[in-house]
C-alpha cells in the first residue's frame, strides 16, 4: 500500500482480496502497510487489486514462504515485547536461567540480569525433557513466579509454550512465548500460538533447514500472528567439541530472504560456558538482532543444563564487551 | 572381563576404578568376572576401561532409561494390533497410503496391500506438513474413512497422531497410534499417548540419537503404555542422493539393549520408490521385525509424498521377496 | 527461462554462456525458451547462471561423470582380482586383518579366512593412522609379508596404497591396490593409481557425497584403468551408537548410475564387532557385490582396530549366512 | 626450560632426551624455549631431565596431541611468513584468488589486494578439483606467476601443496605451504611437509573433528615443522543453504588447548559472495587470528569458485569493517 494509504483504502483491499475467497493479511511495517494474500491455489490476477486506491503493487510471492518473505514486506519487522522492541536498531538481550527452580532463585537472577543491562527474562516453566525422570519444570506454579519476577523487576518474559493445553495458560503470564527446537514443526502448536496475539520466539530445530524454519514462521503468520521473531541456537552435526554447532551463516541468509528479526541462542548453540562470550561477539558481528543467554548465580545446582549457565559477573562482562561491540556493526545496545 | 582374564588383569582394572574415586565390585561368575562400578553419580567414561587388557565390554548397568532396557525385561516384547503380533517370529508388514485423500483411494489401496499379503494398514488423517499451505490431512473424515476400510478389508489401522487435543479422537478409529518423527520429543504428545491404551508406533526423529528415541519411549512406558514398537525412518545427513539416510545398524543395537520390537520404514527412509524394494530387504536381512510401506495405486495424484510409494504391484513383490528372505533370518512372513 | 522471460533476458544468458567459451542453443518452446549448453569439458557451474534474470532453474543434461555411466556403458563390469570376478553373479568377500602385524599373524589369518571362504585377503602395510605416535604399518616389511601370504594361502592380496611415492612397490606385491576413505579426494593419487594397471578398491570418503566418489572414480578411468571397485564403508554423522553410518542406499544407487561394482566394509562402517554380522546380511540383500571384512585371531592385542575385527569363528558363521542369503537375491557365494 | 637457560642448557636436555631414544623438538617462543619429548610408549622418568640446568619443569602431557598442546607451550606461536606474523596481536589477512589463471590476473589482483591491505596473497597453482574435467591449475607455470606477483606487489605467497612429488618445486616458489581440507589427513603429505621448513597452513578437513585437526597439525611438528597455521573453513552437514557450515566454536576451542594460530577461511566456509562479509566479522569477532578471502576481480570468469569470489571493492570494504571491529578484541589491523 502506499505510505499515505488510509485505513479505509486498506480495509478495501482486505475486503477485495477475501470477496474472491481468499484470506488477506495486513502486515503493519514503519512506513507503509503490506497486505499478504494467501489461499491462492495458482496465481492471483493482480488487474483484481492494482487499480484500487492506495495500492502501489502486486508482487507475486514465489517462494514457498509467503507471509515471512521480503517478498510480501521490504523492511524489517520491529516486534515489540512488553515495550522493549525486537529488529530495530537496538540490540536486545533476552538472560535468565534455563529452568525457573524456585522463587527465591528466580528473582534474584532476574535482579542480576537486570542490574547488568538484560531488556528481557527467560526461564523456562515448562521444561521439555529428554528423560521422563529429568525435572519437567514447576509448571504453572514456576508461571506465577515469573509473574513476580516481572514485577520485581520490570523484566518482559519470554518462556516457553510446551502444548496446545497449556498455551493460554502461559500466555496469561507470557510477554512472549517461546517455542523450542524441539516443537519447531509440531505444527497443531503453531496454529495453536499463532492465533493467541502474543509474540512468539520460535527456535531453529536441531536438525531444520532454512527453509523449514521459515515454514514454521509462516504457520505463524498465516493464523495471523505476524510478531515472531526467528532464533538460531545450532544445529546438530558429527561435531563434538561444542552440544551444538552453532550455524551463524543462517543470520544473514534469513537477512536476505525474510523481514523478522533473528536472535542467537549462544548457550544452548555451544553447550559449553567457555564459549558464550565468544560466540555472542561472533553473533552480533554477523548481524543478529540480539542475545538469548542463559544465567545462573549458583550453575553448579541448577536442575537443566547447568554447564551452559554464565555466572551473573560473566554476564556482565558479556554486556560490556557487547556493547562495546554494537556500534562497529551500526547498532546500539 | 575376558573369560580368560588373569588375575592381575582384573586387579589392574579395580586400581582403574579407585582411581577414579569410584568403588570397584568384582562378582566372579562361572566363566568369567564381572567388576560392577558404583559411586558415579552421572555416565562413567568407558574409554578409561574398555582398552584395559582382559576387558570384553563396558556395560552401563544403570542406563539412563529403565522400563525399555533389556535389564528390566529379558525377553523380547511381542505386541499386538488388533490381534497382530508385532516383534515375534513373523514379519509383520504394514502398508497404505502416505494419506488418506478420499474414500474410494483409501479403500482401493487397502484392498490392494491386504491381497498383496499386508497385515496392517496404514494411513494418515492427520498429516504434519512442512509448509502450511500443503495438504493437511482430511482430519476426522479422514478417520470415519480409516473405520470404513478396516471394516472392508479386515486390516488392523495405524495412524499418525499430531497433538494431545485430537489424540482421544485417533484412538476411537485406529489400533494403533502412530507417533512421527517429528513429534519422538513432543514430551507432551508422549504423556498423552502414553495414557491412552492402545499400540504406540514411535518413529525415531530427524536427528534423534538411540539414546534419545529410547527415552522418548521411556515416556510412553513410564505412564503405563507398554505397547510400545519402534520405527527406524532414516536420519538427516550431509547425503543428498536420497531423502533421509537410513541408519540400519540402528536396529541391531536397539534389539541388544531394548526388549521393544523395532520396524523400518523404507518409504520415509529413502523417499524414493526405486530404493524401497532393496533397503526393505536390508532391514529384513538386519534384523527388524518388520516394514513400513508406503503404496499408492496413483502415486502420480498422490497428494504428498508420491515419489516414494510403490504401486500395488511392486508391493507385491516387495511381499515376494521379502517372504524368500524371512526363513533366512529365522523368521517367517 | 521464465514463462515472462524477455528477449534480453535470455540473449544475456546466452552471451554470459558464450563469454564462459561454451555454446549456447535457446531453444524456442510453446510456453517458454529453454537454452541448451554444450561444449563443456565437465560440469556448468550452476551459480554462474541461475541467479540472472529471467532463469528459472539450471538442469545438468549430461552427468558430470562419463566414463564410470551407465550412459557410457550399459552392463555391468566385472573386475578381475587375480582371477577372482568382482561384479559378476558371484559374491566375493574379502578378509584379513585391518594391518599386517607380523608374519605368524598374517599367515595365520590368512588360512582362517580362506578356510572359512574368504576369496582375497586384505591387510595393511601402510596405515594411515590419525595420530603420529600409533602404529604406522610395517611398510615394505609388510608387503613382502602380504606376499607370503599369497603363496601360502593362494588368495590374492588387496592392500591400500598411501601415496604416489609408494605406489608402485606396492603395486608389485599386492592384487589389487585400495585407496581409503581418507585418500579418496588425494587426486595425484588417484591419477598414479590410474595409470598403473592393477584393480583398484577405492573407498568412499568419511563425507563424500555419491557424485563425489563417481568423479573419483572418473578419475582412474580417465587416466586409462578401468577395473575399480567401489566400497560403501560408512559416512560420519551425528549418530554415536556405531564408528560411522553406513549409508546402504549408496549401493542400489549407483548401481542405477554405473557399471562399476560395490562392495560393502560393514567392519568400518559400525566399529563394532557385534554388528558386522547384521550389517554383512544387509549389505548383501540391497544388493552389493561383496564384502570386505577385517578378521583377526587375537583382536584384544592387534595394533588397530580390534573392537571392529571379528573372530575367525564369527567370520565362518558370517560366510554361512551370506551363503543362505545369496541365492534370495539372485547370487552365489 | 627457564627463561634465561643458554643455548647449551638446552642442547644438553636435547642430548640427554635422545640418549634415552626419545626425540627431542625444542620450541622456541617469546620468552622461553620448551622442550617437547616424543618416541615414548609410556611415561617418561621425570627425573631424568628434572635436575639438569635451565629446567623449571618437566610436564607429563596427557592429550593425545602432545607438541601442538598449550601443556607443552603455554604461551601463543607467533608463525612468521616473509616477515608478516601470524598469531600475535596484529590480525592477518590473506587474500587473493582461488585459481591462478594468468600472469596478468594474478597480478591485478594482487596489486588489488595489496592496495586494500591485504598481507599476504593466496592463489593456487595446483587445483584439487572433484572433477578430472575441471580446470586442475597452472602448475609450474602457476607457481612461476606467483613468484612474479611477490616480485611486483612484495607480498608473501601462500599455496596449495597437493602431493608428495610437487611438495619442494612448490616450496621453492611459496612462502607457506597450505594443505587443503581434503588432504588434512594425507598423512604422507603431512610428513613431507613437516620436512620442509616453511610456515604451513593446515585446513580443516570437512568433516574432520578438532582433535583430528590437532593430530593432523601434530605429525607436522613431529616431523620438526613447528612454522603450523590451523585454518577452519566450514564443515559439511546436512544445512544447505550455505555451501559449508562455518564452524566459528572451533576457534576459541582450539586457542584453549593449543598453543598454534587460527585462521578462518569464510569464502569456502560459506561459497556464497554475500555472505563472506558478515562471517568473517563474525570470525574476528569470535577471536581468530586473521582471515584467508578469495578475490577476483571477474568472478564471473572466474575457472573455479567464482559465487565465493569478492569483487575488489567488497574486499577493501571488508578490510574497513575489520580495522573498525579489531579493537573491540583486543587486535589490530
Amino acid at each position: 500500500m502506499d505510505a499515505a494509504a488510509t485505513a479505509e483504502q486498506v480495509a478495501r483491499v482486505v475486503a477485495t482480496v477475501e470477496s474472491l475467497g481468499l484470506q488477506a493479511h495486513p502486515i503493519p511495517g514503519a512506513q507503509r502497510t503490506a497486505i499478504g494474500i494467501t489461499g491462492n491455489r495458482g496465481s492471483v490476477e493482480a488487474a483484481a487489486f492494482e487499480n484500487l486506491p492506495g495500492v502501489i503493487e502486486v508482487i507475486p510471492v514465489s517462494a514457498p514462504y509467503k507471509l515471512v518473505s521480503r517478498e510480501a514486506k521490504r523492511e524489517n519487522s520491529v516486534i515489540s515485547i512488553r515495550g522493549v522492541p525486537v529488529g530495530g536498531p537496538a540490540l536486545t538481550v533476552i538472560a535468565g536461567p534455563c529452568a525457573v527452580e524456585s522463587e527465591a532463585q528466580a528473582i534474584e537472577i532476574g535482579r542480576r540480569v537486570r542490574a547488568a543491562g538484560a531488556h528481557l527474562y527467560r526461564g523456562g516453566a515448562f521444561k521439555p525433557r529428554t528423560s521422563p525422570y529429568s525435572f519437567q519444570g514447576l509448571g504453572e506454579k514456576g508461571l506465577k513466579i515469573l509473574s513476580k519476577v516481572r514485577a520485581e523487576t520490570g523484566l518482559g518474559i519470554v518462556t516457553e509454550v510446551l502444548d496446545t493445553e497449556t498455551a493460554e495458560l502461559v500466555a496469561e503470564h507470557a510477554d512472549c512465548l517461546q517455542v523450542g527446537a524441539r516443537n519447531m514443526q509440531n505444527f497443531s502448536l503453531l496454529k495453536k500460538v499463532g492465533r493467541i496475539k502474543k509474540p512468539v520466539l520460535l527456535k531453529r530445530g536441531m536438525s531444520a533447514t532454512i527453509e523449514e524454519l521459515l515454514l514454521s514462521a509462516e504457520y505463524l503468520l498465516a493464523e495471523g500472528n505476524y510478531d515472531v521473531i526467528l532464533c538460531e541456537r545450532g544445529v546438530r552435526t558429527f561435531a563434538d567439541h561444542t552440544r551444538n554447532t552453532l550455524d551463524l551463516s543462517a543470520i544473514p541468509y534469513v537477512q536476505r530472504i525474510s523481514h523478522l528479526p533473528i536472535l542467537v541462542d549462544p548457550s544452548h548453540g555451544t553447550g559449553k560456558r567457555q564459549k558464550v562470550l565468544p560466540l555472542s561477539r561472533a553473533a552480533i558481528a554477523v548481524g543478529a538482532d540480539g542475545l538469548l543467554i542463559e544465567v545462573h548465580h549458583q550453575p553448579e545446582a541448577a536442575l537443566s543444563d547447568g554447564p551452559q549457565a554464565l555466572l551473573p559477573e560473566m554476564f556482565e562482562q558479556l554486556i560490556g564487551e557487547i556493547r562495546a561491540l554494537a556500534p562497529v556493526v551500526g547498532r546500539v545496545l
